[in-house]
């Protein structure tokens, strides 16, 4: 089935398949009880481990074709499959078996004067699109979360990872025949052509979601292009608040944490705000910290004058995502300093204040609008796992729908069921 | 402020100044307190009453211009405010204010093993534009389920009904300032040029949702070009399947309440859909009395061989939103015909299945895929009041986000509040 050389003119007709089987198989899969879901889950980690000599010479293949490319070591590493994260894969999929099944669950009941009951129960979605580049994990974890939650999958990996992703797809594909479940419920795009990308953003008769994984410019070609709702994860420009009333050594081990504990996550912190009634007694003690971790500091102008250390921060400063051990610092004033900066720069993504002051962390948390805040708790908890949920596909920036983490539950939606005795509406 | 008359071109800055003004307001109303709101909602209803004339005044305008242009005598009545219509509308705003204020509402709460407590808590989605078509008194509802749920809006009525939107608007505004809050929380889109729609489309920088209130095109206009989510309300092709466990008195009474009672709302049944099972038993009362209130029945062969009257319906009926007195009656077999016929021709709004036999009922209700599914209940029942959710700015028949009525509630999203104790991540 390598038709990765088709020629362009092919994509419609390669997604129009794609979307007549997915709905085909989208009926079976969104009755599916848990069980006949948890088995072809359970026989995919089995076949996964099974077949890991076939998974590695696939991957094998797509390092080769990067390494001719001349990719980077970076992103080589980002594709490399390897023994350990192979069964880290197949752990990922028993770990979304032991999840409950979000598909039937009563959200909501109410009785009407009329004696009509009315409840919403959780339902799939339907057919999810997820769109991602190079790390091929993702096949597995978005392909076993969609099946779990229901929702039939088309996936469209990143060519660099096109045979390690077809060579995972193909045994979840095998483990939901012999479960009795439609192999279709998760298909991958079979060719690389960008045009493919383009059908599937249109394909509104039969695509319910899209979902990209990747850098900016992916983000920005969806939003751009998709007639088809998206879920969206934009830049985490994630900021610390360290208010007057904040314990120093509180503030300095979060800040700390919050930066460095990890530079390339979404919910890593890019921004420390200091309020201007703590510069004299906070600032230094975090700024020594960080920089004994070896971050650089970008300041302002009171933030220099005390660090030596520190660089000027400019304005874009403000609004960068570093993914790197930089951060930015910026004299605020008081809460209310801080509120208005997060709201001019930020990302609407995951900010903390650091203060023993209940007041003023609680006007924190009211007002700034970020899909995740957080009083006296590092930004990297920002993710489905740390939050209970789970696997998660991604982080929401939307504002619609689901906000933060985005697990089982947030790839359901609802129906209205009405029960009635003949009921008549006068 | 009458720029009705300035040319295309100023429909870029416009819009945009629309847009500035919105995001200055939208920070005190998202934090205002229930009082505030209620209160600038009592001002407006009081203002309405109080204004009556001037609001009738501004009705005469447009009537005389939808006269002058020949526009027919429905769509006219549909324009036409009177004393009594502005009343209602004045009642509408008090019954918002007497409803529940879903901002703040926590929808669930968990502790982790780590101590960090998370909620999620309830939120304004931001900045709304709603984009209707003639009727008046949406620029009341729509407003007043806005500024309740703490949502900024942005209406763009039809050109036809614009003095009579731009005398309510200019009243909301007076109760807002009045109240404290800033008159900017309703605007109205102070040109009817088509351009302007188009600029809004593309606001993903400060419009968070567009809901759009009218017919097909408006809809396919706002699906195809819109940047920003769109709370969408497609047709209404709703069925009632009669099965062969039903009550034949209740199916009877039952298909016609969803069909006659009112032909005109999205609610309205179009399509009987008859258990062949049923065709000698149920069929023939159902139509008889469906006759009698003046409806015209388009069947197929079974129906034709049974009902003398019966005209013979097309493919293309099954797939007909009538929105008048006329319905087309398919034979399927038995439930999982009914299923198939549904998910073949459907719009996903609402079905309702009629019988005394459980389990039928629980497969329908299991199985069929729309926002509303019915159990011995009249379609008709497809209504925010009817659903106790108060008022509706509509019905959603998208799959994300919210489905079936949208009320105060569904014009909420939530964010993601954690609570820690200076907890790192490890």
């Amino acid at each position: 089935m390598n038709v990765q050389t088709k020629p362009a003119e092919d994509a419609v007709a390669i997604v129009a398949e794609l979307g007549r089987r997915a709905k085909g198989a989208a009926v079976a899969l969104r009755t599916a009880g848990t069980d006949a879901k948890n088995r072809a889950l359970s026989e995919a980690a089995r076949l996964i481990r099974h077949q890991k000599a076939a998974i590695l010479a696939a991957n094998a293949k797509d390092i080769a074709a990067a390494q001719a490319a001349g990719m980077t070591a970076a992103l080589q590493d980002r594709l490399l499959l390897t023994d350990s994260r192979v069964d880290a894969m197949a752990r990922g999929l028993d770990d979304i078996v032991a999840l409950p099944d979000p598909v039937g669950a009563k959200i909501e009941e109410w009785t009407r004067p009329n004696g009509l009951v009315i409840s919403r129960v959780r339902v799939p979605i339907g057919v999810i699109g997820v769109i991602y580049e190079a790390r091929p994990n993702v096949t597995a974890d978005a392909g076993a979360l969609c099946i779990k939650s229901g929702n039939v999958v088309v996936l469209r990996g990143g060519s660099d990872s096109f045979h390690s992703s077809r060579a995972i797809v193909e045994l979840l594909r095998r483990a939901l025949a012999t479960s009795g479940l439609p192999e279709d419920c998760v298909q991958l795009v079979p060719t690389t052509d960008r045009a493919a990308v383009g059908e599937m953003l249109r394909a509104m008769d039969w695509l319910d979601l899209i979902v990209p994984r990747g850098g900016r410019s992916l983000i920005d070609r969806v939003t751009e292009e998709s007639r088809v709702p998206v879920l969206r994860h934009y830049d985490g420009i994630c900021h610390v608040y360290v208010d007057r009333d904040a314990d120093v050594a509180m503030a300095r081990d979060l800040v700390a944490n919050a930066k460095m504990r990890r530079v390339s996550v979404c919910g890593a912190a890019e921004t420390l705000l200091i309020d201007r009634a703590a510069l004299d007694t906070h600032l230094m003690p975090v700024l020594a910290r960080l920089h004994e971790l070896g971050c650089e500091v970008r300041g302002d102008g009171e933030v220099q004058k005390r660090d030596a250390k520190a660089l000027a921060a400019t304005e874009k400063d403000w609004r960068m995502e570093y993914l790197a051990p930089v951060i930015s610092v910026a004299t605020v004033d008081g809460v209310d300093g801080a509120i208005r900066h997060i709201a001019t720069y930020g990302s609407q993504h995951t900010e903390t204040i650091v203060t023993n002051n209940a007041a003023t962390a609680e006007r924190f948390l009211g007002e700034v609008d970020s899909a995740i805040v957080m009083h006296n708790a590092s930004t990297q908890f920002a993710d489905g796992a740390e939050f209970g949920l789970g696997a998660e596909i991604g982080i929401s920036t939307n504002r619609m729908h689901a906000r933060g983490p985005v697990g089982l539950v947030e790839l359901t939606t609802y129906k209205n069921i009405v029960r009635g005795k003949g009921t008549l509406r006068p």
